[in-house]
Protein backbone atom coordinates (compact mmCIF):
# COMPACT_ATOMS: atom_id res chain seq x y z
CA UNK A 1 0.00 0.00 0.00
CA UNK A 2 1.34 3.59 -0.77
CA UNK A 3 -0.34 6.45 1.00
CA UNK A 4 -0.19 10.29 -0.13
CA UNK A 5 -1.15 12.68 2.71
CA UNK A 6 -2.37 16.50 1.37
CA UNK A 7 -2.46 18.98 4.21
CA UNK A 8 -3.52 22.75 3.67
CA UNK A 9 -1.22 25.12 5.87
CA UNK A 10 -3.24 26.07 8.88
CA UNK A 11 -4.81 29.55 9.17
CA UNK A 12 -2.66 32.49 8.13
CA UNK A 13 -2.62 36.16 9.72
CA UNK A 14 -4.29 37.42 6.38
CA UNK A 15 -6.91 34.28 6.62
CA UNK A 16 -7.34 36.09 9.95
CA UNK A 17 -7.44 39.57 8.51
CA UNK A 18 -9.64 38.37 4.85
CA UNK A 19 -7.13 39.46 2.83
CA UNK A 20 -5.83 38.57 -0.72
CA UNK A 21 -3.04 36.04 -0.14
CA UNK A 22 -2.00 34.38 -3.17
CA UNK A 23 2.19 34.64 -3.64
CA UNK A 24 2.34 37.33 -0.36
CA UNK A 25 4.87 35.28 1.87
CA UNK A 26 2.95 36.25 5.25
CA UNK A 27 3.25 34.18 8.70
CA UNK A 28 0.90 31.25 10.28
CA UNK A 29 -1.61 33.12 12.78
CA UNK A 30 -1.62 31.54 16.27
CA UNK A 31 -4.10 29.46 15.32
CA UNK A 32 -2.44 28.16 12.40
CA UNK A 33 0.44 27.22 14.44
CA UNK A 34 -1.87 25.11 16.72
CA UNK A 35 -3.86 23.89 13.58
CA UNK A 36 -0.21 22.33 12.59
CA UNK A 37 0.75 21.17 15.52
CA UNK A 38 -2.67 18.65 15.98
CA UNK A 39 -2.02 17.49 12.66
CA UNK A 40 1.00 16.36 13.34
CA UNK A 41 -0.23 14.61 16.42
CA UNK A 42 -3.15 13.08 14.66
CA UNK A 43 -0.30 11.90 11.81
CA UNK A 44 1.92 10.14 14.37
CA UNK A 45 -1.41 8.53 15.93
CA UNK A 46 -1.84 7.00 12.97
CA UNK A 47 0.99 5.75 12.38
CA UNK A 48 2.26 7.22 9.60
CA UNK A 49 6.04 7.00 9.02
CA UNK A 50 6.73 9.68 6.00
CA UNK A 51 9.76 8.81 3.77
CA UNK A 52 9.74 12.87 1.79
CA UNK A 53 8.01 15.57 2.07
CA UNK A 54 6.77 18.13 -0.67
CA UNK A 55 6.62 22.39 0.25
CA UNK A 56 6.03 25.28 -1.23
CA UNK A 57 8.47 28.40 -1.07
CA UNK A 58 5.73 30.13 1.51
CA UNK A 59 6.26 30.26 4.86
CA UNK A 60 2.78 29.32 6.16
CA UNK A 61 3.43 25.92 3.76
CA UNK A 62 6.81 25.12 5.08
CA UNK A 63 5.95 25.91 8.65
CA UNK A 64 2.97 23.77 8.74
CA UNK A 65 5.51 21.27 7.10
CA UNK A 66 8.30 21.64 9.79
CA UNK A 67 5.67 21.75 12.97
CA UNK A 68 3.92 18.72 11.63
CA UNK A 69 7.49 17.21 11.53
CA UNK A 70 8.73 18.04 14.74
CA UNK A 71 5.26 16.65 16.02
CA UNK A 72 5.89 13.13 14.55
CA UNK A 73 10.12 13.32 15.39
CA UNK A 74 10.50 13.00 11.99
CA UNK A 75 12.18 16.23 11.41
CA UNK A 76 14.85 14.18 9.61
CA UNK A 77 13.07 13.06 6.60
CA UNK A 78 14.20 14.47 3.24
CA UNK A 79 12.08 17.67 2.59
CA UNK A 80 11.96 19.38 -1.06
CA UNK A 81 10.33 23.11 -2.11
CA UNK A 82 8.84 24.22 -5.16
CA UNK A 83 7.69 27.07 -6.38
CA UNK A 84 5.17 25.11 -8.28
CA UNK A 85 3.16 24.55 -5.16
CA UNK A 86 2.17 27.77 -4.30
CA UNK A 87 -0.63 29.22 -3.89
CA UNK A 88 -2.83 30.51 -6.94
CA UNK A 89 -1.23 33.99 -7.72
CA UNK A 90 -3.85 36.50 -7.18
CA UNK A 91 -2.54 39.14 -9.07
CA UNK A 92 -3.54 42.94 -8.38
CA UNK A 93 -5.60 41.68 -5.67
CA UNK A 94 -2.92 40.21 -3.68
CA UNK A 95 -2.80 42.52 -0.11
CA UNK A 96 -6.04 43.62 0.13
CA UNK A 97 -9.44 43.25 1.85
CA UNK A 98 -11.68 40.16 0.04
CA UNK A 99 -14.95 42.39 1.42
CA UNK A 100 -13.98 45.97 -0.18
CA UNK A 101 -12.70 44.62 -3.33
CA UNK A 102 -16.43 43.08 -3.08
CA UNK A 103 -17.75 46.39 -2.75
CA UNK A 104 -15.12 47.69 -5.41
CA UNK A 105 -15.31 45.33 -8.30
CA UNK A 106 -18.87 44.03 -7.47
CA UNK A 107 -19.53 40.55 -5.99
CA UNK A 108 -20.32 39.33 -9.56
CA UNK A 109 -16.49 39.88 -10.66
CA UNK A 110 -15.02 38.92 -7.83
CA UNK A 111 -16.63 35.34 -7.55
CA UNK A 112 -15.28 34.84 -11.34
CA UNK A 113 -11.92 36.00 -9.90
CA UNK A 114 -12.33 33.93 -6.73
CA UNK A 115 -14.11 30.96 -8.08
CA UNK A 116 -13.83 30.40 -12.09
CA UNK A 117 -11.54 28.27 -13.16
CA UNK A 118 -9.95 30.12 -15.93
CA UNK A 119 -10.66 33.82 -15.57
CA UNK A 120 -7.28 35.66 -14.09
CA UNK A 121 -7.70 38.33 -11.77
CA UNK A 122 -6.33 41.81 -12.85
CA UNK A 123 -2.57 41.54 -13.55
CA UNK A 124 0.36 42.88 -11.47
CA UNK A 125 2.08 45.86 -13.62
CA UNK A 126 6.18 44.87 -14.28
CA UNK A 127 7.43 47.20 -11.65
CA UNK A 128 4.92 46.36 -9.21
CA UNK A 129 6.77 45.40 -5.54
CA UNK A 130 4.67 42.07 -5.44
CA UNK A 131 5.80 41.07 -9.09
CA UNK A 132 7.85 37.89 -8.49
CA UNK A 133 10.90 38.39 -10.76
CA UNK A 134 11.93 40.89 -8.20
CA UNK A 135 12.05 38.26 -5.62
CA UNK A 136 15.37 36.55 -4.53
CA UNK A 137 13.73 33.71 -4.39
CA UNK A 138 11.79 32.93 -8.57
CA UNK A 139 14.18 35.53 -10.23
CA UNK A 140 16.66 33.08 -10.83
CA UNK A 141 14.00 30.91 -12.41
CA UNK A 142 14.33 30.36 -15.66
CA UNK A 143 10.59 29.00 -15.95
CA UNK A 144 8.11 31.90 -17.09
CA UNK A 145 5.56 30.28 -15.08
CA UNK A 146 7.83 30.67 -11.83
CA UNK A 147 7.33 34.72 -12.06
CA UNK A 148 3.15 35.14 -12.59
CA UNK A 149 1.47 38.66 -12.46
CA UNK A 150 -1.66 36.80 -12.07
CA UNK A 151 -3.20 33.40 -12.57
CA UNK A 152 -6.55 31.71 -12.82
CA UNK A 153 -6.87 28.37 -11.49
CA UNK A 154 -6.20 26.39 -14.71
CA UNK A 155 -2.35 28.47 -14.66
CA UNK A 156 -1.89 27.27 -11.20
CA UNK A 157 -2.80 23.83 -12.33
CA UNK A 158 -1.09 23.88 -15.28
CA UNK A 159 2.20 24.93 -13.43
CA UNK A 160 1.78 21.77 -10.75
CA UNK A 161 1.07 18.95 -12.98
CA UNK A 162 4.70 18.62 -14.24
CA UNK A 163 6.05 18.41 -11.16
CA UNK A 164 2.96 15.96 -9.87
CA UNK A 165 3.79 14.37 -12.87
CA UNK A 166 7.79 13.68 -12.99
CA UNK A 167 8.92 14.02 -9.27
CA UNK A 168 5.98 13.71 -6.36
CA UNK A 169 4.38 10.58 -8.36
CA UNK A 170 7.11 8.22 -8.78
CA UNK A 171 8.30 8.87 -5.13
CA UNK A 172 4.40 8.14 -3.71
CA UNK A 173 5.37 4.74 -5.61
CA UNK A 174 8.54 3.65 -4.60
CA UNK A 175 7.61 4.67 -1.01
CA UNK A 176 4.91 3.77 2.09
CA UNK A 177 4.23 7.22 3.00
CA UNK A 178 4.49 10.58 1.52
CA UNK A 179 3.67 14.10 2.61
CA UNK A 180 2.78 17.33 0.47
CA UNK A 181 1.94 20.51 2.75
CA UNK A 182 0.91 23.16 0.45
CA UNK A 183 -2.21 25.60 -0.42
CA UNK A 184 -5.79 25.40 -1.52
CA UNK A 185 -5.61 26.18 -4.87
CA UNK A 186 -2.24 24.30 -5.51
CA UNK A 187 -3.73 21.01 -3.65
CA UNK A 188 -7.17 21.35 -5.87
CA UNK A 189 -4.85 20.48 -8.72
CA UNK A 190 -3.40 17.41 -7.18
CA UNK A 191 -6.87 16.62 -6.19
CA UNK A 192 -8.24 17.29 -9.67
CA UNK A 193 -5.53 14.77 -11.18
CA UNK A 194 -6.20 11.55 -8.36
CA UNK A 195 -10.13 11.93 -8.09
CA UNK A 196 -10.39 13.00 -12.01
CA UNK A 197 -12.71 16.03 -11.03
CA UNK A 198 -14.14 18.22 -13.67
CA UNK A 199 -12.76 21.96 -14.21
CA UNK A 200 -16.12 22.75 -12.85
CA UNK A 201 -16.22 20.76 -10.09
CA UNK A 202 -13.10 21.05 -8.81
CA UNK A 203 -13.74 24.70 -8.21
CA UNK A 204 -16.60 23.70 -5.44
CA UNK A 205 -14.24 21.44 -3.70
CA UNK A 206 -13.34 23.58 0.09
CA UNK A 207 -10.35 21.69 1.52
CA UNK A 208 -10.33 22.77 5.33
CA UNK A 209 -6.91 24.09 7.05
CA UNK A 210 -4.50 21.90 8.83
CA UNK A 211 -6.39 18.35 8.22
CA UNK A 212 -5.27 15.66 6.79
CA UNK A 213 -6.37 14.59 3.74
CA UNK A 214 -5.19 10.52 3.08
CA UNK A 215 -5.52 9.27 -0.38
CA UNK A 216 -4.42 5.28 -0.27
CA UNK A 217 -3.11 3.42 -3.34
CA UNK A 218 -2.45 -0.73 -3.92
CA UNK A 219 0.55 -1.52 -5.45
CA UNK A 220 -0.94 -0.37 -9.03
CA UNK A 221 -1.00 3.26 -7.94
CA UNK A 222 -5.11 2.37 -8.16
CA UNK A 223 -6.86 4.88 -5.54
CA UNK A 224 -8.25 2.47 -3.16
CA UNK A 225 -9.48 5.23 -0.84
CA UNK A 226 -9.44 9.11 0.13
CA UNK A 227 -10.42 10.41 3.91
CA UNK A 228 -9.37 13.40 5.94
CA UNK A 229 -7.93 11.97 9.12
CA UNK A 230 -10.82 13.88 11.39
CA UNK A 231 -14.16 13.57 12.00
CA UNK A 232 -16.64 13.54 9.24
CA UNK A 233 -18.86 17.23 10.98
CA UNK A 234 -15.66 18.56 11.64
CA UNK A 235 -14.22 18.32 8.40
CA UNK A 236 -17.87 19.56 7.16
CA UNK A 237 -17.87 22.73 9.66
CA UNK A 238 -14.40 23.73 8.41
CA UNK A 239 -15.50 23.24 4.86
CA UNK A 240 -18.51 25.65 4.77
CA UNK A 241 -16.19 27.73 6.83
CA UNK A 242 -14.15 28.08 3.89
CA UNK A 243 -16.65 28.85 1.27
CA UNK A 244 -18.40 31.34 2.84
CA UNK A 245 -15.04 33.51 3.22
CA UNK A 246 -14.69 36.81 1.36
CA UNK A 247 -17.80 38.71 3.31
CA UNK A 248 -15.94 39.79 6.39
CA UNK A 249 -14.23 43.20 6.59
CA UNK B 1 33.51 36.74 -2.83
CA UNK B 2 32.30 33.31 -1.29
CA UNK B 3 31.27 32.78 2.09
CA UNK B 4 30.47 29.48 4.16
CA UNK B 5 28.78 29.84 7.80
CA UNK B 6 29.26 26.74 9.64
CA UNK B 7 26.91 26.90 13.38
CA UNK B 8 26.72 24.47 16.18
CA UNK B 9 23.47 23.93 16.57
CA UNK B 10 22.21 25.74 20.55
CA UNK B 11 22.37 23.68 23.85
CA UNK B 12 20.26 20.62 24.18
CA UNK B 13 18.61 19.31 26.98
CA UNK B 14 21.16 16.47 27.48
CA UNK B 15 23.97 19.31 27.21
CA UNK B 16 22.43 21.01 30.21
CA UNK B 17 21.95 17.44 31.91
CA UNK B 18 25.80 16.98 30.98
CA UNK B 19 25.29 13.83 29.43
CA UNK B 20 26.95 12.12 26.51
CA UNK B 21 24.69 12.60 23.56
CA UNK B 22 26.71 11.45 20.28
CA UNK B 23 23.89 9.99 17.92
CA UNK B 24 20.76 10.21 20.84
CA UNK B 25 18.40 12.78 19.03
CA UNK B 26 18.02 15.14 21.91
CA UNK B 27 15.84 18.47 21.60
CA UNK B 28 16.81 21.98 22.02
CA UNK B 29 16.59 23.50 25.67
CA UNK B 30 15.02 27.15 26.08
CA UNK B 31 18.51 28.61 26.27
CA UNK B 32 19.39 26.51 22.76
CA UNK B 33 16.05 27.71 20.97
CA UNK B 34 17.14 31.19 22.04
CA UNK B 35 20.87 31.24 20.66
CA UNK B 36 19.41 29.69 17.62
CA UNK B 37 17.01 32.66 17.46
CA UNK B 38 20.06 35.11 18.42
CA UNK B 39 22.11 33.84 15.69
CA UNK B 40 19.23 34.25 12.67
CA UNK B 41 18.98 37.95 14.02
CA UNK B 42 22.87 38.28 13.99
CA UNK B 43 23.08 36.57 10.52
CA UNK B 44 20.51 38.72 9.40
CA UNK B 45 21.63 42.45 10.49
CA UNK B 46 24.99 41.22 9.10
CA UNK B 47 23.31 40.73 5.37
CA UNK B 48 23.44 37.15 4.71
CA UNK B 49 21.24 35.64 1.83
CA UNK B 50 21.94 31.58 1.89
CA UNK B 51 21.29 30.18 -1.30
CA UNK B 52 21.82 26.11 0.35
CA UNK B 53 21.82 25.14 3.91
CA UNK B 54 23.04 21.75 5.17
CA UNK B 55 22.35 19.83 8.38
CA UNK B 56 22.49 16.26 10.25
CA UNK B 57 19.65 14.01 10.71
CA UNK B 58 19.63 15.14 14.38
CA UNK B 59 17.01 17.59 15.45
CA UNK B 60 18.96 19.49 17.44
CA UNK B 61 20.76 20.66 14.11
CA UNK B 62 17.63 20.80 12.23
CA UNK B 63 16.15 22.80 14.58
CA UNK B 64 18.42 25.26 15.12
CA UNK B 65 18.80 25.69 11.25
CA UNK B 66 14.70 26.09 10.67
CA UNK B 67 14.86 28.89 13.75
CA UNK B 68 17.93 30.30 12.10
CA UNK B 69 16.37 30.61 8.94
CA UNK B 70 12.72 31.59 9.89
CA UNK B 71 14.53 34.69 11.75
CA UNK B 72 16.07 35.36 8.25
CA UNK B 73 12.89 35.19 6.70
CA UNK B 74 15.04 32.22 4.08
CA UNK B 75 12.92 29.31 5.14
CA UNK B 76 12.27 28.45 1.28
CA UNK B 77 15.67 27.72 0.41
CA UNK B 78 16.78 24.18 -0.09
CA UNK B 79 18.22 22.14 2.89
CA UNK B 80 19.76 19.13 2.59
CA UNK B 81 19.94 16.71 5.90
CA UNK B 82 22.97 13.72 5.98
CA UNK B 83 23.45 11.79 8.53
CA UNK B 84 27.42 12.23 7.43
CA UNK B 85 27.05 15.59 9.32
CA UNK B 86 25.72 13.90 12.68
CA UNK B 87 27.91 14.46 16.11
CA UNK B 88 30.53 11.96 16.69
CA UNK B 89 28.84 8.74 18.00
CA UNK B 90 29.86 7.89 21.75
CA UNK B 91 29.01 4.59 21.96
CA UNK B 92 27.74 2.75 25.00
CA UNK B 93 28.55 6.02 27.05
CA UNK B 94 25.37 8.08 24.74
CA UNK B 95 23.04 8.39 27.91
CA UNK B 96 24.94 8.47 30.88
CA UNK B 97 26.30 11.27 32.90
CA UNK B 98 29.71 12.65 32.29
CA UNK B 99 30.84 13.11 35.68
CA UNK B 100 29.93 10.01 36.98
CA UNK B 101 31.46 7.82 34.00
CA UNK B 102 34.51 9.95 34.66
CA UNK B 103 33.76 8.34 38.72
CA UNK B 104 33.67 4.75 36.73
CA UNK B 105 36.37 4.95 34.72
CA UNK B 106 38.53 7.44 35.87
CA UNK B 107 39.34 10.32 34.21
CA UNK B 108 42.41 9.93 31.87
CA UNK B 109 40.21 7.65 30.18
CA UNK B 110 37.10 9.54 29.84
CA UNK B 111 39.61 12.42 28.65
CA UNK B 112 41.11 10.37 25.95
CA UNK B 113 37.63 8.79 25.19
CA UNK B 114 36.53 12.75 24.63
CA UNK B 115 39.64 14.58 23.13
CA UNK B 116 41.60 12.25 21.67
CA UNK B 117 41.95 12.02 17.70
CA UNK B 118 41.78 8.07 17.38
CA UNK B 119 40.71 6.22 20.62
CA UNK B 120 37.42 5.38 20.59
CA UNK B 121 34.97 5.20 23.40
CA UNK B 122 33.62 1.96 24.32
CA UNK B 123 31.34 0.34 21.43
CA UNK B 124 27.71 -0.71 21.32
CA UNK B 125 26.75 -3.89 21.17
CA UNK B 126 24.70 -5.13 17.98
CA UNK B 127 21.56 -6.15 20.30
CA UNK B 128 21.67 -2.56 22.10
CA UNK B 129 18.88 -0.35 21.23
CA UNK B 130 21.14 2.43 20.97
CA UNK B 131 22.35 0.67 17.66
CA UNK B 132 21.35 2.96 14.54
CA UNK B 133 21.01 0.04 12.64
CA UNK B 134 18.07 -0.18 14.49
CA UNK B 135 16.79 2.96 13.43
CA UNK B 136 14.84 3.97 10.60
CA UNK B 137 16.56 6.96 9.64
CA UNK B 138 19.45 4.70 9.01
CA UNK B 139 18.55 1.25 8.86
CA UNK B 140 18.53 1.43 5.18
CA UNK B 141 21.27 3.21 4.02
CA UNK B 142 23.66 0.76 2.20
CA UNK B 143 26.50 2.58 3.80
CA UNK B 144 28.25 0.93 7.03
CA UNK B 145 29.23 4.27 8.48
CA UNK B 146 25.98 5.45 8.60
CA UNK B 147 25.35 2.35 11.35
CA UNK B 148 28.24 3.35 13.91
CA UNK B 149 28.21 0.88 17.53
CA UNK B 150 31.10 3.66 18.45
CA UNK B 151 33.41 6.60 16.81
CA UNK B 152 36.78 8.15 17.43
CA UNK B 153 37.11 11.67 16.09
CA UNK B 154 39.09 10.28 13.12
CA UNK B 155 36.23 7.87 12.22
CA UNK B 156 33.56 10.85 12.68
CA UNK B 157 36.22 13.21 10.23
CA UNK B 158 36.49 10.19 7.43
CA UNK B 159 32.53 10.01 6.86
CA UNK B 160 32.27 13.74 6.80
CA UNK B 161 34.88 14.52 4.24
CA UNK B 162 33.69 12.88 1.12
CA UNK B 163 30.14 14.80 1.80
CA UNK B 164 32.06 17.74 2.26
CA UNK B 165 34.52 17.60 -1.02
CA UNK B 166 31.45 15.95 -3.40
CA UNK B 167 28.93 18.00 -1.86
CA UNK B 168 29.10 21.23 0.20
CA UNK B 169 32.14 22.48 -1.26
CA UNK B 170 31.33 22.30 -5.30
CA UNK B 171 28.33 24.35 -3.58
CA UNK B 172 30.21 27.20 -1.73
CA UNK B 173 32.11 27.63 -5.22
CA UNK B 174 29.40 28.59 -7.06
CA UNK B 175 27.13 30.27 -4.75
CA UNK B 176 27.44 33.18 -2.64
CA UNK B 177 26.57 32.55 0.89
CA UNK B 178 25.82 28.46 2.59
CA UNK B 179 24.78 27.65 5.59
CA UNK B 180 25.87 24.30 7.74
CA UNK B 181 24.28 23.83 11.18
CA UNK B 182 25.79 20.87 12.49
CA UNK B 183 27.64 19.77 15.68
CA UNK B 184 30.88 20.07 17.79
CA UNK B 185 32.86 17.50 16.18
CA UNK B 186 31.34 16.94 12.60
CA UNK B 187 32.19 20.52 12.82
CA UNK B 188 35.91 20.28 13.73
CA UNK B 189 36.22 18.02 10.92
CA UNK B 190 35.12 20.83 8.14
CA UNK B 191 37.51 23.17 9.83
CA UNK B 192 40.49 20.89 10.43
CA UNK B 193 40.14 20.74 6.77
CA UNK B 194 39.36 24.40 5.77
CA UNK B 195 42.53 25.53 8.17
CA UNK B 196 44.52 22.48 7.54
CA UNK B 197 44.76 21.62 10.99
CA UNK B 198 47.07 18.98 12.99
CA UNK B 199 45.15 15.83 14.49
CA UNK B 200 46.68 16.14 17.60
CA UNK B 201 44.99 20.72 17.63
CA UNK B 202 41.70 20.02 15.74
CA UNK B 203 41.32 18.40 19.65
CA UNK B 204 42.04 21.73 21.10
CA UNK B 205 39.38 23.40 19.13
CA UNK B 206 36.14 24.02 21.36
CA UNK B 207 33.34 25.26 19.29
CA UNK B 208 30.89 28.05 21.31
CA UNK B 209 27.24 26.81 20.47
CA UNK B 210 24.85 29.31 18.33
CA UNK B 211 27.68 31.13 17.55
CA UNK B 212 28.26 31.51 13.59
CA UNK B 213 31.61 31.20 12.36
CA UNK B 214 32.10 32.44 8.79
CA UNK B 215 34.65 32.07 6.46
CA UNK B 216 35.31 33.78 3.69
CA UNK B 217 36.68 32.58 0.05
CA UNK B 218 38.38 34.53 -2.81
CA UNK B 219 36.97 33.31 -6.81
CA UNK B 220 39.95 30.84 -6.44
CA UNK B 221 38.63 28.86 -3.07
CA UNK B 222 41.56 30.93 -0.99
CA UNK B 223 40.59 30.82 2.62
CA UNK B 224 40.66 35.11 3.39
CA UNK B 225 39.17 35.31 6.39
CA UNK B 226 37.31 33.57 9.34
CA UNK B 227 35.52 35.04 12.06
CA UNK B 228 32.82 34.25 14.80
CA UNK B 229 30.01 36.89 14.27
CA UNK B 230 29.79 37.76 18.40
CA UNK B 231 32.00 39.86 19.84
CA UNK B 232 35.71 38.42 21.14
CA UNK B 233 35.35 38.23 24.57
CA UNK B 234 31.76 36.51 24.52
CA UNK B 235 33.35 34.05 22.09
CA UNK B 236 36.51 33.20 24.68
CA UNK B 237 34.09 32.74 27.46
CA UNK B 238 31.67 30.02 25.66
CA UNK B 239 34.94 28.41 24.35
CA UNK B 240 35.99 27.83 27.75
CA UNK B 241 32.85 26.58 29.15
CA UNK B 242 33.20 23.92 26.32
CA UNK B 243 36.22 23.58 27.45
CA UNK B 244 35.38 23.01 31.01
CA UNK B 245 32.58 20.30 30.80
CA UNK B 246 32.37 16.89 32.15
CA UNK B 247 33.08 18.09 35.55
CA UNK B 248 29.40 19.15 36.39
CA UNK B 249 26.76 16.14 37.82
Amino acid sequence: MHRLVLIRHGESEWNKANLFTGWTDVDLSEKGLQEAAEAGIALKEAGFQFEYAYTSFLKRAIKTLNIVLEKMDQLWIPVEKSWRLNEKHYGALQGFNKAEMTEKYGPEKIKQWRRSYDIRPESLTDDDERNPALDPRYKNIDDPMAKPHTEALCDTIARIIPYWENVILPKVKSSNDIIIAAHGNSLRGIIKVLKNISDEDIIGLNLPTGIPYVFEFDDNMQLQKDYFLADEEKVKALMDAVANQGNKK
